[in-house]
């Protein structure tokens, strides 16, 4: 082997020593560039769930108010007919003393269903004599306006409504004077 | 400069670029190993609020079945004193026409009232000649066993006891045999 031939070969080899290490410098740089690219994705599906946690804790906290505020909806809707024929029930008149001691008694009675539903935030929705009002009254009948009567007033409630909280359960149903 | 000195030179330039290619490499792992670390700590947070998410959500689940399932529970309470007056009411004895009427129509709405709670789950607890339970009947006075009876019967109902589902709201006052 000659001198040119063993420095050719040196040469040779480095080249290829270089090109080794370019390659491997280059493999280096796209795994960095791969974890950080994983890191940032990963980072962005973990903060994005934190925000989804966030939200549905607060959609799930109102629900739960919600929930809360209007549970008795369901059991009054089903009670107001059970007041209205306790109402007609006591619209009977009777007279010897037995008979009015059971009216009494169903009086009672009837003023403690009333508070109990008050109690659960359903309030009656009698109207008489005062300005119709479309969200919480029905005109089932209008009136000629009498002297002495404002337009638009309830005269006659024709059966009451009922509302829980701020949601009208029933509107009262009513003769309008016009 | 004598041609030892230039060699002496190279030397210590290469092993000067070997120093700084070896930090370099070393930095690089060093970057690398920093970076993995991040990428599985992140996922590991990616996977337990991920996981958590899954947790709260089917929690929510439960808690708006249960919301729902009990949401007649507290107005319900309101209104076992009231069905209790309507019964006592009910057992005043009446005799003319006018007031056998009024019994009729509270009766009536007596029946809708006991309808209109058991359509959302709320019944009757009434035990007579039933075996004693204590999870639904509270025993207030104990009565000598007759002949023919069995032991541990209820043989009268104070007070009526009412049950929501599987939750019992007012367990029965009752007398048991013994």
């Amino acid at each position: 082997m000659v001198v040119g031939e063993k420095q050719n070969l040196n040469e040779n080899e480095e080249v290829a020593a270089i090109d080794e290490t370019v390659e491997e410098v280059e493999e280096t740089v796209s795994e960095i560039e791969q974890l950080t690219k994983e890191l940032e994705e990963t980072q962005d599906r973990y903060l994005r769930v934190q925000a989804e946690l966030a939200n549905i804790q607060k959609r799930n906290a109102k629900e739960r108010q919600d929930a809360a505020k209007y549970r008795s909806q369901v059991l009054a809707n089903e009670l107001l007919p059970v007041v209205d024929n306790l109402e007609r029930a006591l619209e009977i008149e009777v007279e010897d003393e037995k008979a009015l001691n059971l009216k009494k008694g169903v009086e009672m009675v009837y003023n403690s269903f009333v508070e109990a539903l008050k109690s659960e935030g359903i309030e009656v929705i009698n109207p008489v004599n005062e300005p119709f009002d479309p969200n919480f009254h029905m005109s089932i009948q209008v009136q000629a306006l009498e002297e002495g009567q404002e337009a638009d007033t309830v005269v006659s409630v024709v059966q009451k409504g009922y509302s829980l909280k701020d949601r009208v359960l029933r509107p009262a149903m009513v003769i309008v004077a016009q």
